[in-house]
């Protein structure tokens, strides 16, 4: 495919594609790193997350650069929001594939602006590299007062959602099997389009004792909480279920899956969990802090212990 | 190869190897992102680097897992020098292919950690995903009062240079053409365990006009340094090869080349070149900084033009 010429001039379309003005940004893009005036009175959040191709992302299961540039921004993002932080700036590292021509980088590269913009995170920086397989490595700095950690929950605390869960699994079940059937529509746009809930991770902070993201299945995640704080997680199995409600229903159905599977191990929604001693508004409870150890599911038969097992990359297998 | 277990082990792993402590850090690895304290007064700086294998480097080419965890820190860390700041903390992201095993890995943290803590500069988190080739991308955050740019250089300044340069492209082209001779000891350690000159770097700091970092080649990034200032850089053929000195000219030799072409276009030294009224502790002058654009050489027959290319990796013609 080839592209149009040299390192100089694909830095300088990504500049001008991604460049945004942000409160703090001294010096964004173009120079030997970003210069940043930090905001008084705050502690920042830090977290990195990188999408390789043919490991978290098949390009024929995206409609183009603009969701996986959009997807993999997101990704990075819901672990800002699930600190309780508000997003400040980016960077974005490229590992471009020689069939990455100009205009699946200006596709990807409008992906990222999209999502940062949504969420208000400027791309200040970043870096190009070649490599085998297009890989997107995102770095994301926010702000917060006080962040809401994994390791705060304490028996007697509820459990509280916000965001699909395992609705991006079945979206991805149905692109890795080839099903289609007009019931998967939310679940194609969860896996391909999922959002980072920043405003429910807002929420979070100063009243959530502890909270994770949902990356890798309900299951595994509520399991790392419950593991950092020291207590037992007990989801209800019909409290989760309402929550995921019709879309994942519907969704399981036309896979022939069972739907609380995959509310239970289905990763890549970017739900929030958080345990609380109030409600948190935007979230609904699906379960209980205990004393103890591990994970439970309640349920009409009572409470079973929960194998932490999550959600496995369609190539983890591989 | 084969590895141990699970994604949750390996992060138990690094955490153990790479975790240290800094002032600032309120959260290290663990939870879904690092909590920082930032420095009163200071702004912040901010890179990200991507180490990419066949790429940047090749395995056999190294001395182990060690080598390769060091160079792409170091890499990454020279970016902060170059801005005149000190090392602050880190975030590593690792792209595994199924071939490295714990034992890899765990030499591949070891270098990282070695460089961290030769720099001052805490690994506070990351994130592992599998990849087809191995793939480290470090992102640094560095902190100063007043940040060194490259476009404050001025017609009269004097450049000035720290640090080897050619010695790594001398040492990456015995590797790439398997010569083996003693006089190339320098050259390959230097592109093996390149340093970034952080010291260098904090002089720079209220004093120089402007900096970079030589990691694609001095005409190359000193022509940066002058595009972004609006200025002429004109190099002084017989001050730059007095600077590179008997090292560079020995392996020059061994090799068949010319010190010169190695010392304008041989990249990753990670030496700093940066623009100053006055003279800069551990820097040579070597040249100086005129009105108009582009890039000199002056010899004995004068001042002639300088194309700005640099250093192609390897790999960058396949």
């Amino acid at each position: 495919m080839g592209h149009s010429g040299t390192e100089e001039e694909r830095i300088r379309r990504l500049s001008a594609l991604l460049g945004a003005v942000a409160s703090g940004v001294v010096l964004g893009i173009g120079d030997d790193a970003a210069v940043l005036q930090p905001p008084a009175g705050k502690r920042l959040v830090w977290t990195v997350d990188t999408q390789v191709e043919e490991v978290h992302f098949r390009r024929g299961w995206l409609a183009g650069g603009q969701d996986i540039g959009y997807r993999a921004f997101m990704a990075a993002a819901s672990d800002i929001a699930a600190m309780g932080a508000a997003p400040w700036c980016a960077l974005s590292a490229l590992e471009l594939p020689p069939d990455v021509d100009d205009a699946m980088l200006d596709a990807i590269a409008a992906g990222q602006r999209a999502a940062s913009d949504q969420i208000g995170a400027a791309i200040v920086g970043g870096n190009l590299s070649r490599g085998p397989v297009l890989a997107i490595t995102t770095t994301l700095l926010g702000s917060v007062a006080e962040a809401v950690t994994r390791s705060g929950a304490r028996a007697g605390d509820g459990i509280w959602l916000a965001g699909p869960v395992g609705l991006a699994a079945a979206g991805l079940a149905a692109l890795s099997r080839d099903v289609l059937d007009a019931r998967l529509g939310l679940a194609l746009a969860a896996w391909r389009r999922p959002v980072a809930r920043i405003e429910d991770g807002r929420a979070l902070a100063g009243v959530a004792h502890a909270a994770i993201d949902v990356s890798d299945g309900l299951a595994r995640d509520l399991g790392h909480l419950a593991a950092a704080s020291g207590v037992r997680a007990v989801l209800d199995e019909a409290l989760l279920l309402a929550h995921a409600g019709e879309p994942l229903a519907r969704a399981a159905e036309a896979l022939g899956m069972a739907a609380l599977d995959l509310a239970l191990f289905g990763g890549e929604d970017y739900a929030l969990v958080a345990a609380s001693a109030t409600a948190l508004p935007g979230f609904t409870r699906v379960g209980e802090v205990h004393e103890g150890s591990g994970l439970g599911l309640l349920s009409r038969e009572g409470e079973r212990d929960l194998a932490a097992r999550g959600f496995d990359h369609f190539a983890r297998k591989t």
